[in-house]
């Protein structure tokens, strides 16, 4: 008998009117590569992600960066520096609650390697990671990341970007299922140029009444059909979070980009989001349009002369990158499949929980 | 022959599912009161809205408050003393963009009446006013508004909250139609108590093809009804501006209280808004629970003890803040009438132009 | 007989090593110009200070800018969109802190008078207003400081700045004596180039028993001479404030001039301040290297190509803006004569009472 | 031949009119304690300081804090939340650059250790280290500081303050000298209570020639000094930086404790220093008054009804929070023997080289 084929899945919902960059993700950003690091073995669900925001070296041409801390109930480190000084000068790194130690050290090391006067004649490293808390599927307690994972995880990026369940995403939740890795781009116009906007998101938040879907409002269901399915399992308390991580190739400079990254927090918001206590929402904006010379001291540096976007023509932006946050967070919902951790901890598929 | 009595008027739509206080307004916290000022007249469409913490001396004692400046594109005085120290000293004063220094002067005056020591023996008085651009309609170079006006609307304040085209909310306009002053509230429950949150917004906000009205994407069909409606009028960029007035009766700090603030935004975001480069999005939340005496220096003065609410009891009001400004801005959409005001604009009412 | 020649006056001390420009002023800074209007009669002893950042049209070609608030007890206007946009767009103005509604009304109206589709076609104008509390020898409660003072200190603006009880700074006060305004500028090199920072201070802050001039500290030795010479007068309660205007002709961008502007709390530190908690203290910096074309949303505006100065090479320009502070500080007290105001209130000059 | 009694070390400078507590130590304020943990052979010259705000589970009973970062160029992690929630949840460490990694793990460990729900039931644990780059002295890219050497912190910690070239600050320099730990107290009245407020610094900024010693300028001295001692080395450029701990008793909530630890930077400024592009100046400040329960959500937890100080009763705790700074980095420069670290770099004592 001839076997009906199985229905290819349909495509994720889409938000917005912009059109997206070819792989709508955020390496449609020109330069910007992903890489993952993926544990997944009995009670240990979890990982390392990073993103690269050009291909050379990132401490002796640093990117302009800045964040937007919507809800600090978050872990991360190096926001101090790139607030001061508006520049990443490592890939950014992604990653569990209890790990954020162990990637920063990595990073650090990293940095040696390529540049051996880092902490001798010239000044130190600014570790850039940042967590969400996946212990309800991972033993978070063991701690199990280490340097080598962010090695890995940097030595397989590239352009296209697997999602859901993988790398820092292994063990994150959302909504009561499973969430993780999304990334989205949108492509916009502004003043005679195209500009991308890339997003990519670890989707760790969300209690699932509160979900909206593409603006359909699918938190009811998805809240009455978990409670069927779990049984007397417990949800477990919101203790999520959501790390954004916006991409452009458009020439901003710090202040802009930290205007850019709060529209993160639009996105957000559009999914059910109301910027939880417990949850760590925080948003990072980068620019690849120019890098920022390192320097040290008394020597001689040159700063690019770069005209940057003017503060009118930002709004086609911003929209672009709220949407790519809400359609990345779609994806992440969208890909992760269901994952069992730590004491037969559960999450569901959104897909197989609404089959959609 | 008798006519067919007109259909009443169908209620607005309501978003969440928190119920809403007594009158669904900001003056559902006990002791809050709104009064308004409306100049309407030809190429005048302006006016005054005050929003009283409490019935008594605001200057002697003190309410606690903090913002969110979500979008800085504004021109309000008085959130730097606010942001410092925590507390409001006068009632909140809504106006358009060119009337705050008016108003601010006018509140001065108004505290030196009840407290002739101010500026003498005693410090001065931070004045709290915020703006948006009501210039489509109303001829906002004439600058109008007198301190006279600021002094009417506290006079006329009470519980009972007029919505729409009124007050400072006279000329505004959001979506391409006719804004103004909105409000809303919603009861939660924390720890056993019961807790209300009511929003007042004066919202001048937002493209026509952007409105999300209650979960309902309306911005394409707005859009449409206007192309044709507007004829050959070319609808005026975006210069908006919306300001978000909060009010609990939970006993917060100011910490606390700029957490609450900032989740106006998520219920702004719903709308439709990315947080327009153009628009001021400002925030402001304030509690009732306890007052702060006011004590000059080397004198004695008395703080309250007071057990403010913990932490992990805030998520009820941060969903009860969203919800009451998603609604608040629907209400101001739906009471605001049509107005005719400088050169012969027009803004519609969203009800007449989608016909709700 | 003829007269012994009266002694010329001893120069004010001096602070730090690195030279002043010509003038010892903020108009040192290529372009920028200061004026005063004067108001001393019996109990109004106030005024307004305006500093023009270049001779053109301010609205049109706005001057980046970005200010810290080192303490917020202040009732300026103007902070929020500067530090949202990162420029100024009208004069900076000074003056007494009931007065900021007026001086607010007054910049609208100047900038309209320059372009007058300002809230037509085109935006609102963001007024820039700082003030201390002039209220121990000014009747400040009178309220007389109107929109023409305004435009007389605009008009009177030049490059050679009157410093002491003049302008904004006839009331003030400091240290238990007369204070004001006081200019002063530092030159540096930085990268083979010559940069002039200027800072111009309104100066009001301050108990006697703190004052560190120029690093030797007479507080005890002017703490005692005024309890003697004041007899039974009881010394005000420190209602002070001091506003810090830094200017540049270096390229840096508003992130670093928000940099710029933190360091006239060190130079404000080392005169005896602790940022007392009555005292607003703020600070704000721009740069005359470029300037920013205004452009109203979706029309075209082409923004400068500009190499902002490397991070690396900031700390002369710190430096220099700390020694400015601090000088402008000394210069104001220096120049500051005695004045007597409201019921018979007097402020000595610093001169006199240490027989300087 | 009897020999001359050794001169018994002179006490060092005391700066400001307070008088200091007993110890005149940080841990005046009752309740605090500190511990070091010193690595000290050949290139290996760094170590961990940890400061306790209170003998009990700073995790269950949490501390309110808040910090002021003055200049960001620093790698701290833990910030982020402190500023959000306005507490502490561990001790607070101290360790050079590329350490805080390390330290932030043994952080967790230690507190899943006293309260293993964390990560499980309970929300995670926000690690909070401090650090400067002691990379002069110190072979830091050797990353040798491990979790055992908090733990030892930890343990040893005490009433009694050891300081100079010990724990964190065993490989720090300042003003071309050695610097490291520094701590002292000061005692004031405000509203008939006496509050006690101390700072613990880690002292690794400032260039010779700005060296400013209880008011008196020293620089030039301690420039030609080293000019000569140093023959041909070359002064490392500036890449300090300084982190100052304020601890107090008086009932202070998280928005008044920032206004508390920016007035750190008063006292910083009074050494001489501007804040210095390349220095990371960090001041965090805590209260012993009482604590914040923890709570997971949808628990019950109660909060203190606390009487927080007057605001009008600050200004004796800032000045007490300059002196207490300014006199911890004179006594980290007193205290500080001289070290000779890595490839034979030396730092020479302030005392030997002044002949203090």
């Amino acid at each position: 008998m001839i076997p009906t084929p199985i229905e290819p899945a349909a495509a994720p919902p889409r938000v917005g009117r912009l059109p997206s960059g070819a792989r709508d993700a955020i390496t449609d950003v020109a330069g910007v590569t992903v890489g993952h690091c993926t544990l997944a073995h009995d009670g240990c669900q979890t990982g390392v992600t990073a993103v690269l925001p050009h291909g050379g070296n990132v401490y002796t041409d640093k990117v302009p960066a800045a964040a937007a801390v919507i809800n600090g109930f978050g872990k991360s480190i190096g926001l101090v520096q790139v607030e001061e000084l508006g520049v990443l000068e490592t890939p950014i790194a992604l990653t569990n609650t209890f790990s954020v130690g162990a990637v920063a050290q990595a990073q650090i090391r990293a940095a040696i390697a390529d540049n051996p006067e880092i902490g001798r004649a010239w000044p130190t490293v600014n570790p850039l990671v940042f967590e969400c808390n996946d212990g309800y599927l991972n033993d978070i307690q063991a701690m199990v990341v280490a340097g080598d994972h962010y090695a890995r995880a940097l030595t397989g990026a590239g352009v296209d970007v697997a999602q859901g369940a993988i790398g820092a995403g292994r063990g994150m939740s959302s909504f009561g299922v499973k969430g993780g890795i999304g990334t989205a781009s949108r492509v916009v116009e502004g003043g005679g140029r195209r500009y991308t906007v890339g997003a990519l998101v670890l989707s760790n938040f969300g209690t699932p009444e509160s979900l909206v879907l593409a603006g359909e409002h699918v938190g009811d269901r998805l809240s009455a059909t978990l409670a069927t399915s779990l049984a007397n399992e417990v949800a477990a308390p919101e203790k999520g979070s959501i790390i954004m991580i916006v991409a452009t190739d458009a020439p901003l400079d710090a202040r802009q980009l930290r205007r850019l990254s709060l529209r993160a927090g639009a996105g957000l918001a559009r999914t059910g989001s109301v910027f939880g206590h417990g949850s760590g929402d925080i948003a990072l904006a980068f620019s690849t349009a120019y890098t920022v010379p390192h320097a040290v001291p008394h020597q001689d540096a040159t700063m690019p002369a770069v005209a940057m976007l003017h503060e009118t023509r930002l709004d086609p932006l911003f929209r672009a990158a709220a949407d790519s946050v809400e359609q990345a967070i779609i994806h992440a919902l969208w890909h992760a499949e269901a994952v069992t951790g730590r004491d037969g901890h559960r999450r569901a598929s959104l897909r197989d929980v609404l089959a959609l």
